[in-house]
């Protein structure tokens, strides 16, 4: 006989969490969280501060999972040049799934419209350390321009996965040409 | 004695609407709007359907404005590629404003997170627009493939907004040589 481990309170509400604000926005309510979760909001109140600190730790429950599905394996070998386009091929894959709705950590931040918000502190960060990764693969590529590659793919990142989030493009023949384009312009072979 | 034109109650919504939501986000309540405008909530159901066809109207009211601040004259002698750069001065200029939030129409569609919402159809048609812009420009700048010149640009656009809108990136120095890049590319000189 399994013995099944139910998730916790804490964990039930980090899950639907991310997964209520993910598709329908940071405005769900602490009610309907709650009830996704099978957790009294008495419950939710002893394990989070409010609301805004449960967004925020769900953000960063998520954070390890994101860079393990975008990011290629540390040292796997290939160029720099192929693990950056490593990263697009992928968010083209995921951008494919009918329920993408673009990258959560852009969108909590649109959607927040508050840098000091906890929850937009948390997803600033994840998206720092994705441009940090494009900058040091820039950088070992021999990059031209380091600092400005990495924010062309940053930009690149978001507006991909924006207009995939929203359904006016499926990136298919867009995203692959245009990253060629700006490592070869930057000499990244 | 000059007379003062006191906006009506519809135009009062339209513009509480436009800023409200732009500042705050679309889960702006009713009463806010309402209040923000000095209309009362039964004046303003029977001007509006509902808050989602205000927010749609609203969106189609401030479409025009968006036009003429983003788009160069028709026929004003310049180049393909001048008119297309345009466009980006006209980004990079607005995003050095600290009330900006981004484009209001990729972040209504991100926050409604519906595809058939009012409010999305509006947003979702103007910025179709700036892609038809980009394409007919692409055309006759000649670009090899002025399809994808069309899609990278869109992206560029709503990927540099998105970013400046949440504040992690200025744009200086990075849309200009972006968007070059890509017409370079394109062979749009």
């Amino acid at each position: 006989m399994t013995t099944e481990v139910k998730p916790s309170p804490r964990e039930r509400l980090l899950e639907a969490a991310a997964t209520l604000t993910y598709r329908d926005g940071v405005s769900i309510g602490v009610e309907a969280l709650c009830k996704a979760a099978g957790v009294s909001k008495r419950s939710m109140y002893q394990l989070f501060e409010s609301k805004d600190e449960l967004l925020a730790a769900s953000l960063k429950e998520r954070a390890a999972a994101y860079v393990v599905t975008l990011l290629p394996a540390a040292d796997d070998g290939r160029s720099p040049r192929e693990r950056i386009l490593h990263v697009f091929e992928q968010v083209e894959s995921q951008a494919g799934a009918p329920e993408f709705r673009g990258c959560r950590y852009l969108a909590v931040q649109i959607e927040l419209k508050d840098q000091s918000h906890p929850a937009s502190r948390v997803a600033q960060q994840i998206k720092a350390n994705l441009t940090a990764f494009f900058r040091s693969e820039a950088e070992k590529g021999d990059a031209g321009d380091p600092d400005l590659l990495a924010r062309q793919l940053s930009l690149v990142f978001d507006g991909a996965s924006a207009r995939a989030g929203i359904g006016v493009d499926k990136l298919t023949g867009l995203v692959a040409p245009t990253v060629t384009t700006l490592l070869d312009t930057a000499g990244v072979r």
